[in-house]
């Protein structure tokens, strides 16, 4: 069978402007990879009719699959409907289900349809339609001679749901895709990125198919497990032998697969021995809670937490003691166990989790920018109490103070303490 | 004089897997704006000799200058000093002083050189060399009739350096390169992308230098307004010009400037006000907070906020009253506005925002997921409370409803009344 051969064009003068990275199309790549459809070039032009024109051009004399990404906007900038209308010289009206569709979105959210964005319900003739549920302009999708043309918004979580509920199953049915490509990946975490490299060296240089590849990330690491077969059944098979192999070197590190973070396997863990939990924030400022809250079934066991950025919050909210505050300071160890303690009594859950620190870049209380204490507190016997030195940017320093939290969260919830 | 078109070329089969984003185009994209070099196209091919010599051939056909980056390691996948003496017709042969370079390279860092390094010291006949500090593989300018040709590193360490310190020195001496372009963003929030572009759309329309093009995020809107001119000063003066115009039509929808968020904006309204901000959050689950609290100095301004996300946190540590929660739901209108009123006496504030509301992607209490129920409070007699109706999108959902509170605070903070 002769290979399926795939292109990608991302249409927007912003990504030659160097404004934005083309993460659509890095995306769309593996998605068909994944598929086993290989993408032989990517492409980006400007909103420009002409030279649209000529990379569709261009696309249709070398590849079957062209996956258009951008240009599908109301502004007088968003030419790809036109261009691909005059380029396969198919008629464009605008399509009186899509117009209602495109009506009832704004009127769901009471907003204001505008005259321009009437042109997001123009079709071309014959193509098939995706819906856009997240966004206003429907996807198309339009078969020139051999070639299949896709095109979908440049908004990356709208194209990335229409890629997902539509396109791909379309691809995949319509094409009869044979051999597939699967990878899975295994994630680690309490063990850097060298020394979980060093651990499988050998493993990841010997290894053609499957292949393995190490992705490092904020304060954990994955190994990508990539394998290639007729069926997924046996690419999973060589998979799950390969997994096997790098799992009896590194298991004890390895918490999690594919997309779940360590947010999701804490939040399932602590559902599934009946545990809640309660946090009191400082420099994180809430976004613990919001890992947190980001996992589905969070609700079974975060009650809440307390977002005590001020010294008045952490007394009047928390009830951490004025003497602590003065003797230790907000900045101290002494202060993390107390909120951790308050939260969970407040809150009445099994753990909390407590963090303290400077953001920066100004020093506080004689600590530097970076300089985090973080606490996990059962009771009054099984609590964990650290200092950490992150680094003096903000950002980092309250994402990895995060990560640690959960880190801790996840050792604990394995060992028999949980 | 004309107008200068450059073009890059990523060369990998690592991006057309969708390993890695093309970050590399991204980058040169914009330091070749900044110089006034126009970028008209990116291509992305794999480590393949006949796509990479047909990506040269194309490009020489349109474009004066082109970068291409990747290809130049040890490796047999990297061809791209190959591909250019193979198209350019020039030989290709080990240079002495590369070779020596190269040497000396491994000898400093006390590592090994491997016998497939050699060929990085192939030269091109005829080309410019540009040294590499940064890593081992040199960069090359061959120019071929009317193209010049750059070939650098992929590593984007190393072809930054390599940029800054070398190519656009020579390109803008080669070229005699006049002009820059400046560019700058007015951001909006409260208006719609298509409602603005309607507003302006005959000065977008009319103009040439500068242009103004319009962007769209989540939840807000900015337009970029991009001069042309000999100098920097000369450019400014051009883009105040037009920045008048557009505000004297939409001024009263801009809230800031180039990389200024809507956070940044508000904390800094909150603290030349002199007014105290706190947070109740249900289902936002502390995404508020973790935004005000990303600006530096928000300490000024935000004490705290509670992250209710039971209803029992809402009772307990809020305070809300079970007969609201009974009798009208924990996603109700009243009870956002008692969780802002109780936000904002315990933690002892000006103004707070509360947000309740179904994340999903289950319905809750009869409530589709996306709808969310946000209040704005200072006293009995001022405060707003208004339901959304947002998208079936855990994520989206929680982060619209957050940047919509933050329009609420800015809007509030520009009357009379903040």
């Amino acid at each position: 069978m002769q290979q399926l051969q795939a292109e990608i064009i991302g249409v927007g003068t912003e990504l030659l402007l160097g404004q934005i990275a083309n993460t659509n199309a890095q995306w769309i790549s593996e998605a068909l990879a994944n598929q086993g459809i290989s993408v032989y070039h990517h492409q980006v032009v400007g909103d420009n009719h002409d030279r649209i024109y000529r990379s569709f051009e261009l696309a249709k004399s070398r590849s079957d699959i062209v996956l258009v990404t951008g240009g599908l906007g109301p502004t007088d900038d968003d030419l790809t409907r036109e261009v691909l209308s005059d380029f396969t010289k198919r008629a464009l009206y605008q399509d009186k289900s899509a117009l209602a569709q495109l009506e009832a979105f704004f009127k769901r959210r009471n907003r204001t349809m505008s005259e321009n964005n009437r042109k997001q319900a123009n079709v071309i003739e014959d193509a098939t339609m995706i819906p856009n549920d997240a966004g206003t302009a429907p996807g198309m999708i339009v078969i020139d001679d051999d070639t299949t043309f896709v095109i979908m918004p440049g908004v990356p979580t709208e194209m990335k749901k229409m890629m997902n509920d539509a396109v791909l199953p379309y691809l995949k049915e319509t094409f009869q895709l044979q051999d597939v490509i699967v990878s899975k990946m295994v994630r680690f975490i309490g063990i850097g990125e060298s020394q979980l490299e060093m651990e499988v060296k050998d493993l990841i240089e010997q290894q053609s198919n499957p292949t393995i590849a190490p992705l490092a990330s904020d304060g954990e690491v994955a190994l990508r497990i990539t394998a290639r077969a007729e069926t997924t059944k046996e690419a999973n098979r060589l998979i799950e032998a390969s997994e096997a192999t790098l799992l009896a070197r590194v298991g004890q590190y390895a918490y999690g697969f594919n997309s779940e973070s360590i947010a999701d396997v804490v939040v399932k863990q602590l559902a599934n021995k009946g545990l809640t939990l309660a946090a009191a924030e400082s420099l994180t400022g809430g976004r613990f809670s919001d890992a947190i809250v980001s996992v589905p079934g969070a609700s079974r066991v975060f009650k809440g937490s307390i977002v005590s950025y001020s010294n008045e919050a952490k007394m009047k909210l928390l009830g951490v003691s004025e003497v602590t505050l003065q003797s230790f300071g907000a900045v101290s160890k002494e202060t993390v166990i107390e909120m951790a303690k308050q939260a969970k009594d407040k809150l009445n859950t099994d753990v909390a989790v407590s963090f303290t620190g400077v953001a920066g870049p100004e020093p506080l209380e004689g600590h530097e920018a970076g300089t985090v204490f973080l606490c996990l507190y059962h009771d009054e016997e099984h609590y964990r109490a650290e200092k950490f030195s992150f680094v003096n940017h903000r950002e980092l320093t309250r994402t990895r103070a995060v990560k640690k939290a959960l880190e801790w969260l996840y050792y604990y919830l394995q060992s028999n303490h949980g």
